[in-house]
């Protein structure tokens, strides 16, 4: 491939980038106005892994985290955002439309790039490294941030379980220990404010 | 200071700069549907340093062109985005304004984290590294792109004349030859479609 055609592969693949500033997200911005996208969220979590560097595990190569942040989302172009807390038969039908997605989006790029880039977000997606962890955990760490900013955000738009909340810090804590305890905090914060509570049962009587 | 005070300085940090993402840009995303924020161009212009690697001098640290190209706008949240042809008076009273969000922003993080993120905006400033000089380059080819998808965008909108654009090429030749190359032949081609032409003289007559 010529160099020129090199560079216009990687414009194309640019251009592309830039319509994941119109895939919305069940997150609200802090002053609550509108909801945010997934190319603003992605450059959030980026500068969280240079803010927050200080709580990933000792050694972590904070450049790939960064980089595997700034990708990640790429595939919500064709397979749009889904809601954390969906079930699990469009969990699976989604990570099958982002694998999809995956296979068009970053084969824009020309070789070797395209590989490249395509296993940073197979690494986000599989969670082995400290790096994916700590991606992952900024990734869930950061729609509680905007929910305790916007009056409990999605818990409570959509009713959300204590339960279910919980089971999401654990992917925090394999992340990074110190982020996982303050998200427990946080959610003890939540439920304090009404923002969070265990499903209630049937009214007595 | 404690280390719960540390990282509650860095999440109060991560929820103010949430504020970039209600900062407008000049420039409208490529579906022409809206104008773009501060936020999610930092992202595109983070990925653009992925995608368009290559065209950085060797030995350029993308790490830290990445991490520069994060918190470049991050003044923004006070000091609001200037259009890149406003006159010289609006140019230099936006750099004082910069200067004073940037010792308010930066001084949220906890020491030494400030010095060293307020270094890196710094050094995006001064423009001297070619790490500076890279990340400088991607942030004036990007609006490029997005004129040339939106039939000449701000080009367009607010007249400007073709050797203004020039003289902005220049820093993106500053920052990559093959980069620069390529943003002459897309103005070619904006004059071409008629999104650029020199002032017109007083008509004849």
């Amino acid at each position: 491939m010529s160099a020129d055609e090199s560079l216009e592969r990687q414009i194309r693949f640019v251009l592309e980038a830039d319509r994941l500033k119109t895939v919305a997200r069940q997150s609200r911005i802090t002053d609550g106005s509108r909801h945010e996208n997934s190319a603003e969220h992605s450059w959030h979590l980026a500068l969280m892994a240079m803010a927050l560097a200080g709580h990933a595990p000792p050694g972590t190569d904070l450049g790939r985290v960064m980089a595997m942040l700034v990708v990640h989302d790429m595939v919500e172009i064709d397979a749009g955002d889904l809601f954390l807390y969906a079930d699990s038969a469009a969990l699976a039908r989604q990570e099958e439309a982002e694998r999809a997605a995956a296979d068009r989006i970053f084969a824009l790029l020309p070789e070797p790039q395209a590989a490249q880039v395509r296993a940073l977000w197979d690494e986000f997606e599989e969670r082995r490294t400290p790096e994916a962890r700590f991606a992952r955990a900024l990734d869930r760490l950061q729609p509680m941030l905007l929910n305790m900013r916007t009056g409990g955000g999605t818990w409570v738009a959509h009713d959300v379980p204590l339960e279910q909340v919980l089971t999401k810090v654990t992917l925090i804590e394999d992340g990074s220990a110190s982020l996982g305890r303050h998200a427990r905090e946080m959610i003890a914060a939540a439920v304090e404010q009404g923002f969070l509570g265990p499903v209630a049962g049937p009214p007595a009587g």
